[in-house]
């Protein structure tokens, strides 16, 4: 079955918890094989190399990733650039406000993976009337709401069904099989 | 005294009413000269043409400007292109939702302003624990929240401090002399 | 087999020509259905709802997409969002000159990708030397050089390759596999 | 008179040179004191704080800054938040290619000086028919045609230009009073 790393770093926890909930929507499918894992867990690097899908997490510091989290793809990850191809990628930030620049980071974050010839998306679906995450699951701080929460989940459930369907050629993991009824808002 | 116009592009009149308090906060400076301003007034491109300071603002549409803003810009604008250097910008937008695409979209109104030789820029200050304008003001739907509604107006007031200190070349409006107790959040 | 359409916008035919040069790639593999179509064209949004792959390209116009491209999505794709997810996608943009902001309007190609649902990519591969197309393939007004045809055709390969792969479940034409041996600039 | 920082982080020499040629340019205005630093310099942030304005360079690695550069904003400029609004700051990079990320670089640098409240900006004119510096300087490996030498020393130009009619408060030093005949490329 798939492997899922949520890759993360964390300086408050915050990005962490948000790890933790993209996980456990990760784990929505059966069978997936779901590691959250800090970049500075030893086998961190090991842990990307072998998914097929990666969600990467981040704090946004200044409205980009966090300086180690960008080392730790400059040094750790660059001996596989050019063997990683293929992969599926989505991003996540905790910022300190709405306006702050999650949305960036996670534009930044998903510009690394495109580097690395990773797959990128976000996710189409509202997950309540205000939260989306259209480019990545952002957060204010901790994540507490419960949208904010499920938009976390959603990121992860969907990185999971695009591993299933695309790299364990499983057709009927495709969002669009699996919740034929998705609405749009308002519909 | 300078010229502040406030751009923007709404469908829906939520674009709008940020506008209108855009417009609100830079009137906080005595003397400035404030003009609120849709892209389909027919002196749109006038009124841009002569001012000094432009917050520009557009819905989020596809994490992107709406189409008649950018068609705005290419047609309306794009003769006086060359001639503009040095006025000082900044963005807003809202979107259906937090993690929409709002932040993107300042960044590429932002980019607009950059190519025709605007100095840009966003808020340092926090508005409050949770809201913030670093890259342009934000909104989902309607500002309705006291701490949206005032990030708009800070953003507004900010752009008519710079406009004072820079292009007016009164130094009195600089918002490091003007609010010598600005702390850092949590200072 | 794959339906791969290249789907653009162009005033000069600068554009038109980097479209030809994708669909001219993405032809390399065998079977593909391959269309290229301008947006002007009354069945472009059946044609881009029908496609599995999509390479979307637009002159750049001040550091975004031109305006008829961005109403083509928010007007004729508008009414497929929620249909379209897991599609393929990548950018290609021609500029006024190097430093003009193509890199950035690809950027924005991928946004509107990627909020339609779409995986988005780059190229990790060098073309040549001096030319990648690792965020969408970049020109130069027309283009002329070989580097730049290369990295046109380039990523219209790839985006047969991961339709092939991902959509069509044609493991064989993962570039991984197609191209074993791959090799970093200076290795 | 007004100062200016050219500061930059290096590991090929690519970027130290751009930096030099940027530095060359600001001192095309009489009276400017420019300094050169690199951010593994001990009074880099010292430099950096009392700078009028500040041309900020980095290798594009991945798309995005360098992680010593990152690290020196996340920690040696951080203390001086908030106090060092309203400076002027502009962007610059080297990639590996045409396509490799510059401009996407020199956007995250210009995130990271808004975020610093500085108000950041590009250049209007073309330095050649091929060669412009819209959103930052950019260039491939080290700077060795003309043209993109030609950039650097323009941005530096300008740069020197707003801190001298801006912060300076000499408007003789506006680019539009400068150079009354700059022309349209074609015109």
């Amino acid at each position: 079955m798939g492997k899922i790393a949520v890759l993360y770093d964390s300086l408050s926890g915050n990005t962490q918890k948000m790890a933790e909930l993209v996980a456990e929507g990760a784990r929505r499918l059966e069978g997936m094989e779901v590691r959250v894992v800090s970049i500075s867990e030893a086998d961190a690097a090991e842990v990307a190399r072998k998914a097929d899908g990666i969600a990467l997490g981040s704090p946004c510091n200044l409205g980009v990733m966090s300086w180690r989290l960008k080392r730790f793809w400059d040094e750790q990850m660059e001996p596989y650039w050019m063997s990683l191809d293929g992969k599926i990628g989505c991003a996540f930030s905790s910022a300190g406000a709405w306006g702050g620049g999650s949305e960036i980071t996670c534009q930044a974050l998903n510009t690394i993976l495109m580097n690395f010839g990773f797959l990128t998306f976000g996710l189409t679906d509202y997950v309540s009337k205000t939260a989306s995450a259209h480019y990545g699951a952002i957060a204010v701080r901790e994540p507490r709401d419960e949208e904010v929460k499920e938009s976390c989940r959603k990121l992860g459930e969907r990185l999971a069904e695009w591993v299933g369907a695309y790299i364990d050629r499983n057709p009927g993991l495709h969002p669009l099989v699996r919740e034929p009824g998705r609405k749009r808002p308002g519909a």
